[in-house]
Order: C-alpha cells, then structure tokens, then sequence
C-alpha cells in the first residue's frame, strides 16, 4: 500500500502521515532525508522526532532511498520528504530521471505499507533563479509519478486532508 | 460559528467571506488588519469598502484583533485578514506564538459568528530570503491552528470554494 | 462547453486538457500561446507537439486569441496557457482588462468546445518584484472571470482532477 502526502510549508501533512503509518503494527521506520547541515533542518529534525514516541525507528538516509525499501521490504515506512530528496539530488549531480525511475520501480515492488510525504513547491509564482525554476519541474514530475503509482493520493491544506485519489 | 476562508492572490476571498458574512442579519463588522503605509494597499482597502454597501461598519487593528473581538462579542465579523495581521506582529517584532494562542482562545469564546479571510501562501518554492521563510512557516502553522478551531473551512480557487471541513 | 483547467508547474495540466479535446471529433486546434524567444519555451512546445498525435493542428497565437476564437468558431481547441498570453500581454503594454473583457465576450458566443489551460500562480509568496506581483494579481482576476464563464473547472494536482466546478 503506497500513500502519497502533498502539502505546501507547515501544512500539517507529517504529522498527518506519522497518524496514516501508525494504523499499522508497529515498529514504524522513519525514512528522513534531509541533510543536518544546517540550523533549521537540524531544529525541524528535533521537533519531528519529539514528536514521534516509541515504536518509531529512524534511518537517515539523503540519496540512496531505492537501498533503505530493499532492505526494509514489508516494513511500515514513513519517507519525509520527496522534495528534500530531490533537493540532495541536485546539489549532488545525480541522475534525477535514473534515480526517479529506480524509485519508481522498487515502490511497485514493495510489499510494506509506506507513506510517502512531499512539498507542494509549483503553486506560486515561476522562480527567476534557474536553479529554483528547474526544481519546481522536477519536484512536479517527480510528483506526477508517484501519484500514478500511489493506491491513495492525499492533499493537506491547514491540517485537514482532501483525497484526490482515494 | 467560525468559518476559515483561505485562498490565493486575488482568488476571490474576501468576496467569497462577505458573502457568507451576509448571510447572517446586519450589521456586519468588518475587521481590517491593512496598514495604510502604501499606495498598493490603500487602493486595495479602497477597492473592498467600495464594494462592500450600506450596513458595513470598518473596524481598522493591524494588531489587538483579540480587543477588538471582545468588544464586539456576539456581533458578525469579517476579519480580513490574518496574513496582514501575521506581517504586522513579525514588523512589530510581537511574540507570535503568544498572540497567536490568545486569539485562539478568543475565538473559541466568542458568541458571535465570524469569518476568517487568509492568504494561502505555502504552496511556491520555499523563499531564500530568511524573514519571508519565517512568515511562510509562521502562517503555515497559524492556518492549521485556525482551521483546527474553525466549524467550517472552505479554500477558494478562482472564485469558487472547495469544502475542506464543512 | 468551455472547461477552465489550472494547475501548478508541472502538474500534468497540458496532459490532462489534451484528452479532454480528445473526447470531441478531430480535428483539433492547439493554440499556442507560447513566444518561441527562449531556449526552455521552444524545448516545452517541442515536447508537447511531439506528445500530440495526428489529428492536431497548432496555431501560434501570442496575443490576438479573440481573432483565433473568431476564425475558429464551433472548432474544437486547446488554449495552452492563459499565463503566457497575460505575459505576452504584460510585456506589450497591452490593456489587459480590455483585452480581458474580449476574451470573455468572445468564449461566451463561441460555438465549439474549447479547453482552456492556465498555471495556478498565487498560492506562494507575494514576490518581491513590483511586476512580478502585478502579474500574480491580474493572474488571479482573470482566472476568476474564466471560471465564472466556464461550465467545467478543474484543478489538476500531481496529474490528478479535482473538479471545483462540474
């Protein structure tokens, strides 16, 4: 079971997915993929995982997401987020279609339940920085294809979800 | 009754919220947040009492909304709105988490009925700048605790509305 | 029947409003709105057409999509997008209400199906840059008038409708 979790800035949707993982037994993994490189990311890091109680495992993991599903087929996952993800990727010169497509595949074959969050980032104005602008493409079609794959596909607007694939 | 309205630039909110405001008998209070410094915003605020007719009273508090909703307890009010509210406490330097929770709690004593008119600004790429990041997220986390209080919240996307809690 | 489509960068909008043109007999009209100037606008209509099977004809029309509408009337047409033609519009010094004005009077006798595309743009920050902040608003009302003529209006998220106005 593939959930997919879309939300702007602050909308509430990790919160929301810990809630969706945790209908299943525990122990939960936490997937997170941002790098502690800096004072905000290390404070969001804190905050989430004081929020988290027990049962919760953490695994740290900013590139090689495709490696942490195979070696935790059949688990309960929560990935937070597709867009940091995506941000690694970049900032390190991946292959970004490549490593989408193996994400792809090994979501299909997955035989857990995982929910998998993202930020909505293509909502407002187009960036003037071509860095930026590029992201938000590919944070689109990124989103595009897990949505296709996802079996639910959940919109958090304040806190409050709005299924769009259910 | 509270009832969040939430939306874009220009995507028909505050006409949406009058609306609903007028549902209930006059008159109507309506509770602006606008500072009139700039041009921009005084022919904004110029645009909405034009279209607003007879039985509209202007309130203008850029801070204490919370004084201003215990002096007009029981009455129908337009607050609009909290984005401009959340500008003004991060200029002023206020402590946002404090004047937050006390219009929290002053909204859940409130015996009157009350609209709620808020930018949706969470859903472009995250701004560089660091003081408009922090607005993002300090409005990201202000929507989810109105939207969690509120009887209703609705999201407008050109002009029309999309219940989210109805 | 006029169908408004709106949707962030990337969200599959194109995709989607290409086959709801594909349901009415071909042929069918593209009508491009795109100025083909740069390098990353000639690479997106490129990818578009070579998406478009047989049965499309493209039209290239930067500013005069009332004269198109006219010369094709009881046609079936894709607009792709609304946003590029109130750039065009911005970067001419054109009058933009009036222009408006004769888009909606002309959809509004219009004969044929038409499927009109545009990019949800005011959901993010207001932008610091004066004319950025303009386009985000005239985006805004004029999406507005186009949902409040259309019969259909659908927001697309990750590649997926949600239907505003059905």
């Amino acid at each position: 079971m593939i959930h997919f979790v879309l939300g702007g800035a602050k909308s509430g949707k990790s919160r929301f997915a810990e809630n969706q993982v945790m209908f299943y037994p525990a122990p939960w993994i936490y997937l997170a993929t941002a790098r502690c490189g800096d004072y905000e990311m290390q404070k969001k890091i804190n905050e989430h995982q004081k929020r988290r109680g027990h049962g919760w495992q953490t695994i740290e993991e900013p590139i090689y997401l495709v490696d942490s599903l195979q070696a935790n087929n059949a688990r309960s996952i929560l990935i937070d987020c597709l867009t940091l993800w995506l941000t690694n990727l970049l900032l390190d010169n991946q292959n970004i279609e490549k490593e989408t497509c193996q994400l792809i595949d090994a979501l299909q074959v997955f035989q857990g339940n995982i929910v998998i969050v993202s930020n909505e980032v293509g909502q407002g104005i187009v960036p003037e920085n071509e860095l930026a602008r590029r992201f938000v493409n590919e944070a689109g079609i990124l989103h595009q294809k897990i949505a296709a794959v996802a079996h639910k596909f959940t919109m958090i607007v304040a806190g409050y979800p709005l299924d769009i694939k259910a």
